[in-house]
């Protein structure tokens, strides 16, 4: 078999952009740095929309919509928010066919038009507090840009809340971290993370807290694959979002935004990907198992409907494939470039038997069955190895991480995977060294894994990595 | 009671914006032309988003995204279609803190950005046809905007196809055009349209034909509902989308291009609406019936929390409305304008009775019932009041169509509803003169109002009205 990808232990972000292209899930877009989402890979994405989307309704915030257009004036409001965000604007001059007054700014994220207003919407206390999310698409100016995972357009969610005081803004960012993110990315993505509070250096521009959740790459990088932030009053104060307190004082309303986007796409296929390429979670894949026609001979496509259709009736993401047409060899490749996760293959032979051969993509695995019990030993198949692509995850992420001790070590971790290292021992300093050798403290913890109340805790574990 | 809405009769815009405002189904965007989508109305979206999205994948087609930014190079390709839209583009020019050496337009429409793509992916016949669709924002600078109906930044799907032949092109167009749009708008928007072709005045920039759904609005006004477009080889030939036949001949593609959007939202509004607010047709409602704790007594918050269950076990969109620290007369107001279909009043009276007040937001009748019962006459209520929606709506549009003779007559006829005039007797001058009129050619139709196969068919009926 002539190689399809090149492999990852030989150059993993070639192996990455190989995948991308030949299971044709995304390619460059015309003007630098964006992306074309191919059906194939949007489908990923659908899904993704569809399951946090419920989460998101389920933890009461409602869906909305907020212009792309963004007067550069408001970005000035937020002192470090534009600080932070005008190296990557890109800005609109010209208008039906006139050069515009205020040149309008393409939303890098929406908090300031947000801002704008909830100040409207907040009056009482009685209105707070006030969950909204929306689904759009942003334009942060890329010059390194890689598809998915960096890219001047991508799309993406953001929630943003105002509420009425500390406590409640902070318990909602970590509730949607929790329920929303966390849950989402260990049960749907398979994908283990790290669940920490960002450095200041890290932080969100603007924010008072950020946390995210950070998953380990099949190279030992790190990808941030969600963040919500404590915004804390710093935007209800630039853009006036008061309310009247119960006992009638005027008080600044304390805001959260969050944020989860295409870039998912690129951990789902770093984290669970193999030579072969990609593996989808079954509990993400658009289609968990196809129903592959060898040879139309002797009623075989007609058995092939009738099993497609009985693993639907199960409950199972099933479709036929059918194209006799193409080379069969050719028809097994893509379906695992794909990373479809079961191929059911069913030809006269099989057929004559009354069998039919179950390839896993976890683990290339085939072994024969009835036909009659093909629908509940996929069932259980696709749960198996929706854990098992979590397991192979969480112990690849427990072997390459190591404890250190001095920032030579950590940085001579971090070539090859993560470093844990107390940070009292790191400091602002050596956080800078650090990045000056291009890895960076991904997020603080506990000594246990669990998040900590605050970044000022003096027992925290640094998690120190080379990002993505 | 103080009146909430100016009445359609004295000021049908006005009263537009009033309910666009009180409903808080949306508000104008701090750059001119832009709107902010509130939740209420984004609800509203999303429901026909869900529809439709079903019903462009049961028509073969798969979503992908494309990107918002075109280089300006892809629009001057085609010549009608740059022309077209020259006087709407909006056009970044600085990015990433540079000014960039080729502006960059934001996508008006996707025919360009498309084009460049499928001329990559369609290299045989075997790839065709390929039919694409994707849910997007859409930038076209408007100078008389309207909430809803005219931004310059709106939300819209646009599915993209190439094909073998041109039968098969105008085959898809049609098959988009009546089984995806009007089958929604007549059986989930209860909205009747006339279904025609465009003249050669009022085509899409670029197509050969394009198809039009046109509804009246509660003023005798017309919307343009959605289109559906024959590109012919126009774009094939602009961005080189060539294939090999099966006898091995090169040749170019036909393409086609199909688009509704939130202007849908607005056409709900104005179809339906009466001087209460918004009535949603059931189907789309994304809450069909409320039930009201009138007061919280004697367990009345326990026995509507236990109907709201009956309901939504029986298939009901429902919910509660227990803010018993709010008057109940406002409650019902707000319910009326928000147009939810079915109001359930619960108190403490009804209660000790067993019974339930039934409110139709249709025709503001109410009737009592034993709660028992609720469930099964909610069901044939909220489908009974789809049916009288549509049906009003279509009485109305036939009261107020006239057939005509002249274009005096014509004109005059717009000014409180459409007319129907002979196309051959208008010509190309006559539609000229009909626009120095502020009315217009809708579309053109067969003398039965069925869609004719060309526009050269001298049998046509023109559908003349003032539009939206």
């Amino acid at each position: 078999m002539s190689r399809v990808l090149t492999p990852r232990a030989e150059d993993f972000p070639r192996w990455y952009q190989d995948v991308v292209s030949k299971a044709k899930l995304a390619e460059s877009g015309p003007v630098r740095g964006s992306m074309v989402i191919r059906p194939a890979g949007y489908a990923i994405w659908e899904r993704m929309q569809a399951d946090l989307d419920s989460r998101i309704k389920a933890a009461g915030a409602r869906n909305a919509y907020f212009p792309l257009f963004i007067p550069n004036s408001y970005l000035q409001r937020e002192a470090e928010h534009v600080q932070g965000f005008s190296p990557e604007l890109a800005v609109v001059t010209l208008a039906g066919g006139k050069e515009l007054e205020e040149p309008i700014v393409i939303r890098p994220t929406s908090e300031t038009v947000i801002g704008e207003y909830l100040a409207k919407w907040v009056q009482s206390y009685r209105d707070l507090p006030l969950l909204l999310n929306q689904w759009a698409n942003v334009v942060r100016w890329e010059l390194r840009p890689r598809i998915f995972l960096r890219t001047s357009e991508f799309l993406w969610q953001e929630g943003h809340t105002a509420h009425a005081t500390n406590a409640d803004a902070q318990a909602y960012a970590r509730r949607v971290l929790h329920e929303v993110y966390q849950d989402f990315m260990v049960n749907v993505l398979a994908m283990p993370v790290v669940v920490g509070i960002k450095t200041a250096r890290e932080r969100f521009a603007g924010a008072t807290a950020t946390y995210t959740l950070e998953a380990m790459m099949g190279d030992g990088k790190a990808l941030q694959m969600g963040t919500t932030h404590e915004l804390g009053q710093n935007f209800a104060r630039a853009f006036n979002i008061d309310y009247l307190s119960a006992d009638g004082k005027l008080e600044f309303a304390w805001t959260t935004s969050w944020g989860t986007s295409t870039r998912m796409v690129g951990g789902v296929i770093m984290c669970h990907g193999d030579d072969r390429g990609l593996r989808l979670p079954p509990a993400l894949a658009p289609v968990q198992a196809t129903v592959m026609v060898v040879r139309d001979e002797n009623g075989v496509a007609l058995a092939a409907t009738r099993l497609t259709r009985d693993l639907v009736g199960a409950g199972v993401r099933a479709n036929i494939d059918d194209r006799t047409d193409l080379a069969f060899g050719r028809r097994v490749v893509d379906s695992e470039l794909a990373g479809v996760p079961i191929r059911l293959e069913l030809g006269p032979r099989e057929l004559s038997k009354g069998q039919v051969t179950i390839a896993r993509r976890f683990d290339a695995s085939k072994t024969s069955a009835s036909i009659d019990a093909v629908p509940s030993l996929v069932a259980s198949a696709l749960a198996d190895d929706q854990q098992r692509l979590f397991d192979e995850a969480a112990n690849r992420q427990v072997e390459r991480t190591v404890d250190v001790t001095t920032i030579e070590d950590a940085i001579d971790a971090s070539t090859s995977g993560w470093a844990r290292m107390a940070w009292s021992a790191i400091g602002p300093g050596g956080e800078a060294t650090l990045n000056e050798h291009g890895t960076s403290v991904r997020c603080l913890t506990r000594p246990d894994g669990s998040l900590p109340e605050r970044d000022d805790d003096p027992h925290l574990i640094a998690h120190i990595a080379r990002a993505y």
